[in-house]
């Protein structure tokens, strides 16, 4: 038996967080991975951000994790998603390097102190008086521990599908853990089972890119972090090609062989990330779906064919593959499948990821009935935070929904619970310009610096950066037009009217304008960074405030707690409203306001015998 | 189903070596492998080379093979092992970046033409008249093929052990591969059930080398290749330490539960690399033995601890390691285990390592019965030349004893057959001083330039080299000594007599003075490259000479070819010696000669029989 304060279980996206976040936090924790070798590896697509996932990125990097600051060093593509439309939908994204991303992410864990990853399997979990205890792993070697995390990602009872084959693996023929969703059975957990896919690796030489369009990076590359790194990308294309009849004819005439289709599977896929068939399925109609073709490494000659995740045998993989403009002659290196595993029903969970029943527990990433790299590093950062601060006896960090969308992600899973994977989109949230990314780092890294994950420096470097933006709205967006542009403005913007905008607030605000129109003109000196907060502050500053209230409003309910061991035997409850209740054990009536089926009389009943309580 | 020239099945050692000769020798090749990030993993120590092991790794790059160009690409430490003593035990030995040997075989593998890296499991191989005509997946694939190489390592029905825990693996939390021992066995083969082990691995901060002995690469590095690359290697130290009493007390202390001592090991493992339980249990004397700890990447905190291999159980790993000077706070990141698994009984096999029965499916590496890197790579090129010379209608390459390490350690498999693992040592050679690591390229260069593994350019480079040696053995050691050496030499050597030693070659005859005394006074111009190999012809010109002689004597038995449908019905041998005979099916009379338990009387009976046909 060995002793750590913190075991985490899986070094996939979710695990490496809360590790990492445990370890710097100052206890001494363990991170399990069943291969030491691919830990940190991205199971499909070799892709991190896009809308809200980049959100997702930002908000890891404002509280001190690890994602954004890998990728920034390893991603071979950068992209700033809807450049032309509003900061609330804009979005970083990159393409990764899924070789270096894997050895950097290790090695980044490997130099924390305090943090040991350990390759072993855990199969079973002991809880003593209600706490958790010991961890018991396939080596025979025993945990004993003071926390523990799981983040087994899709590895619990993992069994993978292509066409009529079938057999247990916990990715792409890696193996899966059996026993530990036994144990986490035998603790009162309720399992659910649900199942994703991911499409076939291909040759890059048996591509034939020239009949494809090519997708470049963005120059210079839109990097994740605050503190991005000083290194000069060479970035490599994305191609886009598409489905053609002739493919949809051949998925058709072989859909009851897939998996999917023939019965195969029961699990419940994401209904946000179908396969090819599921597409095919849903819109026959539609001539094209649209295929990317996405390098993996610079080190191999993968290339991933996003937009065809598929079970279909190998066989009908190659057939309809090879009908695709520019995949004529293409050769599979992994094929596509699809894969069932278990998750926990997050209503066991409290807001801080632990568990309602088995204290020092915490689930964090896919076991949550989430799908995605960023939603899984997001919870695990929380998670990871919240064992240690429990450690330390303090309160855990929940985030408010108007604060981050990861508060919005883990509110979700507590309160409605999942009965499909569970992925990240912007209009999951009510405060969406609230949550852009550009302001991450102010809405969060006071959180991460005062749980310790953000040092000093950074931190101050992040007060001064918005000192400036502050200076900056208002001193120098109130200035007189006439003083900040020089006159060949309003040559070339005849069409504006310069009695209406005496200030560059005035000019900025007008829907037609944008920053980088008015850049050219701007006198020397003025306003030379940060121009797209400053942007986004005075342009949508009616839009902000009005939501700002919305927040203030709603903080009411949310001011009234809910005790834990509350007793929802209320006469005006009904039944069922009661039952959920006590499912979820909402922690403010704000949560359980959101709760599916928690009728707003109920609140009412609520409120008047919480706040009478109180008195 | 899709069809390749060949298939390889495993992408270890052996594999890789396997698949690319078959590619650059034109065949369009699949080398299959359960994890594509895992290709060319070195399972147990972090190196490369050594006594015997290093000479194989020369006779590959001789060959055209990968293992040294890759080495010395990554390599993170370099030494010549023996240099003090004769060129014939002299070795060149390498610490591995594994993490970085991985990703660089792969990059070769991956950018060679016609060789594709496919992810999957080949589950049974199936024959048509007596030839390999298709290889059936776990993907539902089914592979069309002319020739087959099975390259499986230590995954036929592989299964782990550390104390009394047990559970199917094809490494350390690898999956292995079930079905296609089976598949073996229902095509006739016999198997073999073999054992190996390694020891754990453990955190390089929780080592204390201050406490140990270093070791360091020598400079320059001895690289292995005939085109070294022309880097800087920031070479990396190994340390080493010994067990001791105490070590000791607690590994007798819990020896029962050693999964090697309680009887749950069935396999017989490599009597050359034993267990920490082993190594005390034949020498209960020994005060102590060494441990060496050694790195295992520029990119992970992993080291490797040489020297205690093991199956006890973790706690126990733990107890005892701690117990050694500078490991007394260690960490253990991935547990020592044992491994039993399947291989076959080579004496199956031609010469060409062929199978014997079945047309087109060659045998490389582990599961020839070998252990031990080198020694699959190089069954693995030969293995991959013979399946492409095949499908070129051009006879097999088989090296003969005096031509290679390669050849003697193939000649052993298939004449003797195995009884525990089989290592390579120098001692296995009868002609040791005409196998020596420098004359790799001489010897063997001609036969991989002839099957198209080394270009012209190259092969001329050689050639020129060994002009060169040529020269300055006529003319340079012929000088007279005065005419060489600058008039210091006597001064400083003054024991030696002036009269004696009128030419260079004379001098360095002598057995006291080695090139490295006398090189600081030759003149300039004289003997500026190739000293080693100039030398070594000239100290040992009697021995190699007689060596050779020795061969030419050998030949005449080895002219008495012996067809393959040979009746040993014959007269006079005993039935256990025919059976013997009839199991091995020798190609010659000196094969035949190598028979443990063929008598020199029965070999004259045969020679008789012979060469009377013949006539
Ligand atoms: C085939 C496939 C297709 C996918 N497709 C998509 C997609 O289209 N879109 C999308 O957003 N997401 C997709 N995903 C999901 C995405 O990969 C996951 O959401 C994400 O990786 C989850 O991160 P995680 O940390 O929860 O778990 P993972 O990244 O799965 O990591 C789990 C870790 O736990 C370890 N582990 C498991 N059990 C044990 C144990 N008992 N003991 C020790 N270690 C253990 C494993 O070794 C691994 O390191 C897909 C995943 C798969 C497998
Ligand atoms: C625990 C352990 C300890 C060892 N200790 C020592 C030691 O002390 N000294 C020593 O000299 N050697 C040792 N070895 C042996 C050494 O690692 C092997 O000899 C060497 O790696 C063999 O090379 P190979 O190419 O034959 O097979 P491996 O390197 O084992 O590679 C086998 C390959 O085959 C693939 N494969 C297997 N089955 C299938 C299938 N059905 N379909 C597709 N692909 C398949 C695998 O994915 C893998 O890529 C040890 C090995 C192990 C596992």
């Amino acid at each position: 038996m060995i002793y750590f304060d913190v075991v985490v279980i899986g070094a996939g996206h979710a695990g490496c967080e809360a590790g990492y976040a445990t370890a710097k936090m100052g206890f001494k924790t363990c991170l399990l991975t069943i291969n030491l070798d691919v830990v940190g590896q991205m199971s499909c697509n070799p892709a991190i951000g896009g809308l809200a996932k980049g959100h997702i990125v930002r908000e890891i990097d404002a509280l001190g994790g690890l994602m954004a600051k890998i990728i920034d060093k390893t991603g071979i593509q950068f992209r700033m998603l809807n450049k032309s439309r509003g900061p609330a939908v804009q979005a970083p994204r990159a393409q990764a390097d899924k070789v270096m991303y894997r050895l950097e992410m290790r090695k980044a864990l490997e130099e924390t102190e305090n943090l040991y990853l350990i390759q072993d399997i855990a199969e079973r979990i002991v809880v003593k008086n209600g706490e958790v205890s010991e961890v018991i792993l396939e080596s025979g070697n025993v945990i004993s521990c003071k926390k523990l995390i799981v983040s087994t990602g899709t590895f619990l009872g993992g069994k993978i599908f292509i066409g009529d084959k079938t057999y247990p693996a916990g990715r792409t023929n890696e193996i899966p853990s059996t026993t530990l969703a036994d144990s986490l059975k035998d603790l009162g957990f309720e399992l659910i089972r649900f199942k994703t896919g991911t499409p076939a690796r291909v040759h890059r030489d048996s591509i034939d890119f020239s009949k494809m369009e090519r997708q470049d990076g963005d120059e210079p590359p839109p990097f994740f972090s605050f503190n991005p790194p000083k290194r000069k990308v060479e970035q490599i294309p994305c191609y886009l090609t598409y489905t053609n009849e002739k493919t949809h004819e051949i998925i058709f005439k072989n859909i009851h062989r897939s998996s999917l289709f023939s019965g195969l599977i029961q699990g419940i896929g994401p209904r946000y990330c179908p396969s090819i068939e599921d597409k095919l399925k849903k819109f026959p109609d539609r001539e094209r779906h649209q295929v990317f073709l996405e390098p993996e490494s610079r080190y191999t000659v993968e290339y991933y064919v996003n937009g065809v995740s598929t079970s279909l045998p190998v066989e009908v993989q190659y057939e309809y593959l090879r009908t695709i403009k520019g995949l004529e002659n293409v050769e599979i290196l992994r094929p596509g499948y699809a894969i069932e595993y278990f998750s926990i029903n997050p209503l066991s969970l409290k807001v801080s990821l632990e568990s309602k029943e088995i204290k020092g527990l915490y689930f964090a990433g896919q076991i949550n009935g989430t799908s995605g790299y960023e939603e899984a590093a997001g919870q695990g950062l929380i998670a990871g935070i919240n064992a240690a601060l429990a450690l330390k006896d303090r309160e855990p960090v929940v985030l408010g929904r108007d604060q981050a969308y990861i508060g919005v992600m883990i509110d979700d899973l507590v309160t409605k619970g999942v009965d499909e994977p569970y992925r990240m989109f912007t209009s999951r949230s009510e405060y969406r310009l609230l949550l852009d990314h550009y302001t991450a780092d102010k809405r969060l890294m006071p959180i991460g610096h005062s749980v310790g994950l953000i040092d000093d420096e950074t931190y101050n470097r992040m007060l001064e950066k918005y000192e400036k933006i502050e200076k900056y709205l208002r001193e120098v967006v109130s200035l007189p037009v006439k003083k900040a542009l020089n006159g060949d403005f309003f040559t070339h913007f005849s069409s504006i009217d310069k009695s209406k905008v005496h200030t560059l607030e005035k000019l900025l605000k007008r829907p037609e304008i944008s920053f980088e129109m008015i850049a050219p003109y701007l006198r020397e000196g003025y306003l030379t960074e940060y121009e797209t907060e400053v942007e986004t502050a005075v342009k949508y500053k009616g839009y902000i405030e009005r939501e700002m209230r919305r927040v203030e409003k709603s903080k009411d309910l949310e001011k009234v707690k809910i005790p834990e061991d509350f007793n929802y035997n209320i006469s005006g409850l009904s039944r069922e409203v009661r039952e959920k209740l006590e499912k979820v054990r909402p922690v403010n009536l704000a949560q359980a306001s959101r709760i599916p089926g928690v009728t707003p009389a109920s609140i009412s009943i609520l409120y008047l015998t919480l706040t009478k309580k109180r008195k």
